[in-house]
């Protein structure tokens, strides 16, 4: 049984701690957060004790940690834990600040114990049984592959002024899942991003509308698309071209009724945000990190692949302001 | 060239005028219908002579007579066109009476001229392909085929009440697709059926919705479908479970446009009726027509084929009124 | 917190174990199986302790029973613990012989205690949708109702054996299902079946193919067509024409990827079989039932509606046999 | 009447001939090749008479010029046919160089005669909804534009050579397509392509696999996705997001028949080239030039738009090789 120790009970953190609990292999024994009652509501309702985060990390009954907090702390919250010898698995971005998103991989780097990003989408069903059929040679070499990534709907203009802007904070899944997908990371980034949405995120320096293209070693090309905002939900797709044909990871559905009348034939819009959209996969992420730490498997998603991520941003973002594109491996 | 005279030139007849005009190997030379007027004008946009029906018969010129004029005269038109030896295609049903049907079955039975009826729905390239496909053992044995057939609205209750009722005049089609698609004639036929959609039509003593269920030797079974309404448009599928999968005809829709807003993903309608769906499938017959007499081939829908299906008809009507299953060969 | 006793440990009983451990406002305290292995398995599992039915039943601190033996002990079971004035959830059929189940619904008529039968289906989310959107009046007036149910595969002819049909044990689901969409129950009621599936089957006087057409008092009609093998799964859809459109409630495909090669465009098959395909039904039917416990609540599936599906199967194959179709009144 | 010369009696000249000749307003009359066979054949095909391309061009019963001989001749027989004042259709791309394209432009600029381009993709009846439906505002302001256009199978190497390389010869649909979809040029053009599909493409110093992403004065963006091969045939795709939903065409396939087996549930392929595709394009497009002339109505397709199509192939090739992002208006 793993005893874990929650760091944020915010949103995310409460949807870890269900997954959490809800394991037979895993318990929430104590969770920590700077806001008291957010904290004592979900240790109630979890069973769980409440103590400061540094509590947490230094109490030898815990055997994990789980680093839900607001981005600022990943750094410090990984390299304590891994001090402590805690298993940890840590929200994505690793870091907002490249450079000690590094420092921080570099200082646990001799560590012996598991840490994993929390890129959930790599455990979607659906991706997962696409990158299968691809590594399955289902459709051949992979040549071109676009990655449509739209939000429902922008966030609040605070958050976006502190997320460190598109790339680094909605992107970064799609850099990840691009290097998931592809096997390997891009030589070159170009992005083009502007604010169509909302003004206020313009005003704000940061873009809500934006393509990347990335070229691989071998001249295979990959497109993300992403907007903060899609009037019919969460768009979440996925597309690759090989030299034998098409696989596609369409939308899920909120449901599988269709209506025909005068209008048209009408379906259900996609499922409307991740919590919804990626229910299952934060249940399968959680399920492969017990199962990582009880077989003493390859962690799914390292540090590296977090840094990595990052950097794409941090590309992504240069080329932007540019107009040119941006070799990976000056940033990295 | 195949020199052909058309009895009846209102929408159905003016339908076939196109494909015949615009057939490499057909000419369209002469025209009759009761109505002057429209005569005259379908005669004009062509470059046909207008006769008489029997003038047209009679007419040594022309090769082959296509007969679309009012059902109570096909089976006359029938023996005048077989007796002066034309080749002839004429519109379903061969008669709204089965006797009068036979009949004139049996008295042109001898006769050499290829004798066509129009059951535009095996010249579909959809349902042809699924036929195709059955045929080829694509999903082993047949076993229970399922035939919706929806009118997007009824027609006028003049027309309702001299057509013979919704089996002859409407579901007919679906009687002669499933002798198609199954090779084989029913051995059993139940029907129900009742007005929904309008209560001038059940007033008039038909029915607007109905469905029948036929058994064939082996056990297999079929379904038909109808309906008079259809809100979204013309509705024909098929559908058939084999012993080693499913094969489905969707339906063909309007446009490819998908649009996904607040409302759901929204997909054009089918194509309104059956002059816009079976546009090619009519084009086909024509072309089959036309191949027939050239390659002197197997007529494709014989007047046996035309009798059949009114049977089941008779059949159908049988069994609504006593609630019970007629068999097949009671009725022929 | 209620507390359960859980009768039979097969497959569907360690199913609702399952579900009844995982609620927060149910434990899983007693299980009870003539397999005692079985019975000990489950309850090391989830904690319960092992007794004999009757010991299960008469325990005061057991609030609920849920019933998943076989089906001959259904209607004694029910007595039973409805006397014990426990909460009864109870897997369907209620019994196989129409009699019986008249008789246990008789008996427990007068109790307080709530008794649900367990006809999971009205409990998925995507019938659910498509039952809430014919109550708004989406399709306006129900016209014609089709449900489509094949199994993947037929089941060992040993069940076949003493299942009581087809009827009774498979389409009992469908008959339930349609008086769910329709909100009344059909007055006349036709089947026509055979043994296409499996010889055996048909030597054991039994169908695996058969299709059901029933009448309701107004006209309306609902056909359901069941087949025991589908080669591409569970084939589970509803489909309704309404007078101002349709509705359908498509299959659950097993992921959202989509290939296209040379052999075509090519989607994940339905989910295989009703453990994968109604996984969160099974659990709606919990949450269903201990919300009517919990707020004194109209129960969702009542013994009534237990009966009334039995009846219907009786007429369907008292209708098969003779070729007529069967007033259901005659049978209730 | 309107009596056409045909300029070129290849494949695509072939097509087009058929549309003449089928037009109730206009009739083939003439036509012209360096290939005599071809023209011979051709003109005995449809009646029409074999002459030199300039004794077509100075006929003066001929109205209109349909150009489909090799690109390098488009811009002279422009200015020759416009000279004597005939009504042109001139196959894409206008010319390879760029410089040569605007100078034609310009000497016929003051011309009344109508000059139309041969972008048959506007023409598409799927593709004119989608500008319909954005036109009439469905999905709001237009945000984020997807082209995806990926050919069956790539062309002889010998075609390849000449063909003045990927953007010229097969994106240049997509330029003028996102021209018409956008209802303006974009500011700016980032390529990247390679070679994957065939090393002799490669090799020949043209790409096969490319992606070029275009920026709008107010911030809007495009992507156009190529590829020469794609094993499931001609992917034929626009998807444009809008602040108030999403609007996609997509593939038309060869027929609605759907199998379903152990396999998966699988459809037909999209129609396999551009003869099936747009064969109701091109009909369309011979539509729209007569009705032009016969209602002196605005040209759908100017040369300005052919022109600016070619511009837009020129700076894709510049951005290609720079790996920067190039201002239109530069190379204009």
């Amino acid at each position: 049984m793993i005893r874990v120790g929650l760091l944020g009970t915010g949103r995310i953190g409460s949807l870890h701690a269900e997954n959490i609990a809800s394991h037979r292999e895993s318990t929430l024994d104590a969770v920590a957060d700077i806001d008291n009652e957010s904290a004592n509501n979900l240790a109630a309702q979890f069973g769980a004790i409440v103590k400061s985060a540094d509590e947490v990390i230094s109490d030898p009954n815990i055997d994990a940690i789980l680093i839900a907090t607001s981005t600022d702390t990943h750094s410090d919250f990984i390299e304590k834990a891994s001090s402590a010898g805690k298993a940890i698995l840590c929200e994505k971005p690793v870091d907002l600040n490249l450079t000690r998103a590094k420092k921080c991989m570099d200082k646990v780097s001799a560590a012996k114990n598991p840490i994993m990003v929390g890129f959930n989408r790599r455990f979607d069903p659906n991706f997962a049984q696409l990158k299968k059929s691809l590594d399955n040679g289902d459709i051949g070499n992979r040549e071109l592959l676009t990655i449509t990534s739209f939000d429902p709907a922008p966030p609040p203009i605070s958050y976006v002024k502190r997320s460190g802007g598109l790339y680094r904070d909605m992107m970064i899944h799609d850099f990840d899942l691009s290097n998931y997908i592809m096997g390997e990371l891009p030589i070159t980034i170009s992005a083009v991003g502007h604010s169509l949405v909302d003004p206020e995120i313009g005003a704000a320096g940061d873009v809500d509308t934006a393509v990347v293209t990335m070229v691989y070693a071998d001249g295979k090309i990959a497109v993300i698309k992403n907007s903060r905002r899609a009037a019919y939900g969460y768009d979440q797709r996925i597309e690759i071209l090989g030299s034998e044909g098409l696989l596609q990871a369409e939308n899920i559905l909120e449901n599988s009724v269709v209506k025909s009348n005068n209008d048209g034939i009408i379906s259900a819009k996609p499922k409307y945000f991740f919590l919804e959209r990626y229910l299952s996969a934060f249940k399968a992420e959680w399920n492969a990190f017990v199962k990582s730490i009880n077989d003493d498997e390859q962690i799914a998603v390292t540090l590296e692949d977090g840094v990595a991520a990052l950097a794409m941003a941090e590309a992504a973002t240069q080329s932007q302001s540019t107009g040119n594109s941006i070799q990976l491996k000056e940033v990295l």
